[in-house]
């Protein structure tokens, strides 16, 4: 294990997130929220400090193997989170250190559940952080370094893949640095543009920043109690459009951006994702009007905000879904499993990894029929490497032992068993919000510290896909 | 496809349904159940009949491909399905044929779901059907052909591996028709021997031959509204401990009859089978008790029989553990996942199946750690194939997709997620009751004919591992 080289890393990290707290120092002092902006400058500072005196352990050799990749990029996210739950607990916003934990974890993870019963009690530097936090997770503090800083190949790649969600690591361009600037590039460009479009719909500057935010990194966090139920539909459509938007593989953009239109619209996974998205929205639309919820078109706005909400695992809510009949909460619930696009901001299992559970299913049928007959799985066209294939199916059977044995650790407080599910759930595919106790009216306070515990394991597990934080656990890690 | 064949087949098997129908007929003149009774026998005769003329389609050749197997056994159960629901509607006591399907193939797949309110209301014979059928489909029909009836080699094998549960088909040994009678008289030797033990604990003879199938077969029906709690403690360990025996891969007893005991203790599965009963048992034991469920010796009791109906898919009850508390329910639920060995009587996904996922985990882990050094997964020590690797995968992906479709049309319905949840659960893995609606109290009555419908296909599915069902869908099936 190269430790210096590691430790290395994790200066920078927190050198990283001292500049970070620049932002919530700023709005504090915006809003005259002194206290709060002076814990926030501080602790940069402190960062900074720390960072500089940890960037001075230099390795001798660069080799970086993918173990160590999953090591630096867990202990990294372990890092900031510790860091990043402090100002919470500083300020008193958050009484319990280890409830500001929960509130950061979810924020940088991008999932969104919240252990708050009351938002909108936060300052604005608290609220600002809070989700900031999604925009700095969402696409990665360690592919932000790569883009920013110049390092060795090899090292690079495995901490790309380390970080970077789906089944396997899409470069857009042959050099890494380069395919991470590009993806930051597309990332603040259109960060931006929802930004400009929430602002000419006359939404106040601080909500507009807050939810782009949220909608960027797919994370979820909202300043008012009741989410985005009390904006404008103008605003609640741009939303919509904005997390489908930020669910889409970023490859399907670089396509646009080099023009080949052609090449971005034969992309397999968009196409599976944008048409299981409209299905749904349809089928909601369709329930929802049957049983009586008002007109079908204000039916279909409400579906496609909830469907794009919980399929990109955003988690904003314009309406209580936990009140909707069976049919649509049960189809919220499966588009939870299968999640965003893989190379997106958004979590779940990934619609790609779904591609590649269907095709070997009907593979195997095929197979059956016609044993002698060699069949190739394919995904956008190109044969699937084995490996990749493999990862895919011990990522599931990893996921379902989790889910299951998170389940058995919270069921201990007695709750329900659709709680229990949709928090497993929501929290593992950094979603935000389940049903019954922690619906989008609810919240995760209500939950003992073991409980929460295991759910903050959970987003983590989710955010970097398991292998990552399952590897600090095997004693051959750690081994020389 | 071997058409000609495969109607032979069917021949046999409408030919065998009709040798079944003699208990019931026989049953029912015991207790003057007339009518009954002549419906059994002129429905015994007609089949008879039947058999007689499919039989007489001969093949010219006996060519019988995996295809071919899958397609005789699935079509097999169907007839047989369709053709034992007709004496519970005839007799009037199930209103309803579909109705009586969904009891009859409940009852064939071992499954122990029922639709009925009040199952005091049957008459005698169309009790013993009822239990009867899970004697006969637990072991499988086509295996006791297969016993019964010389047949050519390839045919054979192609017949077994499509209706025997499990990753792999264990030839106990070399020829496949001494196998298949090895396996039925393990099977007959200890439905005696428990059918002898609950005589000598004061049993009724009826009671005891009906809860005798339903424990060889893990099947669960019982004849009382309240399953087997106003039976003495001594009947409920007898049942307790033949629940666990019949969930055993039926190598072990092969083992122990030819004196091999060190390699039947050695088996991994059976091992592991025990040990997670065991730990179960405990840990609602010490739930219950906790929770004042009374002493922690009675509360061992009833956990220990709970455990093991519910890891053996058999589906008895002896309390409603639907009102335990939420630790004990989420835990009963986890051990309908894994559900019984390999190979033996009982259903979910096989605790084999369960090792080789845990096992692929455990060397991705090491993969990741080491990429260089070269891992074999392996199982009973010995090395597992990549085929029987990948069938593994592919029924976890295919399962998961069927859970969610049905899940999505029960909720259809409008009950909780909980039951609808469970209700899938039960039904797929062939365990019978659930939570809520569908508890050891409840039933399947409420549900809509849609709903009926899907389940009874998951029961099937479910009992037959998926793959053989759906291979029926495949237009490629059917081309020539």
């Amino acid at each position: 294990m190269n430790y210096s080289l590691i430790i290395h890393i994790l200066g920078i990290v927190t050198q990283l997130c001292g500049c970070f707290m620049l932002l919530p120092a700023v709005t504090g002092l915006f809003y005259r929220e002194t206290k709060h902006a002076l814990i926030y400058l501080i602790l940069g500072i402190l960062c900074a400090a720390l960072g500089s005196l940890l960037r001075l352990c230099k390795s001798k050799n660069s080799t970086f193997f993918a173990k160590e990749g999953f090591v630096a990029v867990t202990l990294s996210w372990g890092l900031l989170s510790l860091i990043g739950a402090i100002p919470f607990y500083a300020t008193g916003n958050i009484p319990y250190y280890h409830d500001a934990l929960f509130e950061i974890i979810s924020g940088l993870t991008t999932t969104g559940s919240s252990i708050l019963t009351n938002v909108e009690a936060l300052s604005h530097a608290n609220l600002i952080w809070r989700s900031f936090s999604h925009w700095i997770g969402g696409m990665g503090v360690l592919v932000f370094i790569l883009a920013i800083l110049p390092m060795t190949g090899g090292s690079t790649m495995n901490l790309m893949k380390a970080e970077s969600p789906g089944p396997s690591v899409g470069k857009l361009v042959p050099k890494m640095q380069q395919t991470a600037v590009l993806l930051y590039a597309i990332y603040i460009a259109m960060t931006v543009l929802e930004l400009i479009l929430l602002l000419c719909g006359g939404m106040p500057f601080f909500d507009a920043l807050c939810h782009t935010f949220g909608t960027a990194g797919t994370g979820g966090f909202g300043i008012k109690g009741d989410s985005l139920s009390s904006y404008s539909p103008y605003l609640q459509n741009v939303v919509t459009v904005f997390m489908i938007l930020f669910g889409i593989n970023f490859t399907f953009y670089y396509y646009i951006l080099i023009r080949k239109l052609r090449d971005a619209l034969r992309m397999e996974e968009v196409r599976t994702y944008l048409l299981l998205m409209l299905a749904a929205m349809l089928l909601i639309t369709v329930n929802l009007t049957q049983k009586g919820f008002g007109s079908a078109s204000s039916n279909f706005q409400m579906a496609a905000f909830q469907v794009a909400s919980v399929m990109t695992s955003t988690g904003y809510a314009t309406t209580d879904f936990n009140l909707w009949p069976q049919f649509s909460r049960t189809l919220l619930i499966l588009l939870m499993f299968i999640g965003a696009c893989a190379g997106s901001t958004g979590g779940g299992l990934k619609v790609s990894r779904f591609l590649i559970y269907v095709k070997q299913v009907k593979k195997e049928l095929i197979q059956q029929i016609h044993p002698k007959r060699v069949h190739v799985l394919k995904l956008e066209g190109k044969a699937l490497p084995h490996t990749v294939v493999h990862s895919c199916n011990t990522l599931l059977m990893a996921y379902t032992l989790l889910f299951a044995f998170s389940m058995l650790l919270l069921s201990l407080d007695g709750f329900d068993f659709t709680t229990n599910f949709t928090a497993v759930l929501a929290t593992l595919n950094n979603i935000g919000p389940g049903l019954n106790v922690v619906g989008p009216c609810g919240n995760f306070s209500e939950f003992s510290v073991l409980s929460k515990v295991v759910l903050m394991f959970d987003m983590l597990a989710g955010r970097l896909e398991l292998i990552p934080l399952l590897i600090l656990f095997h004693p051959d890690t750690w081994k020389k």
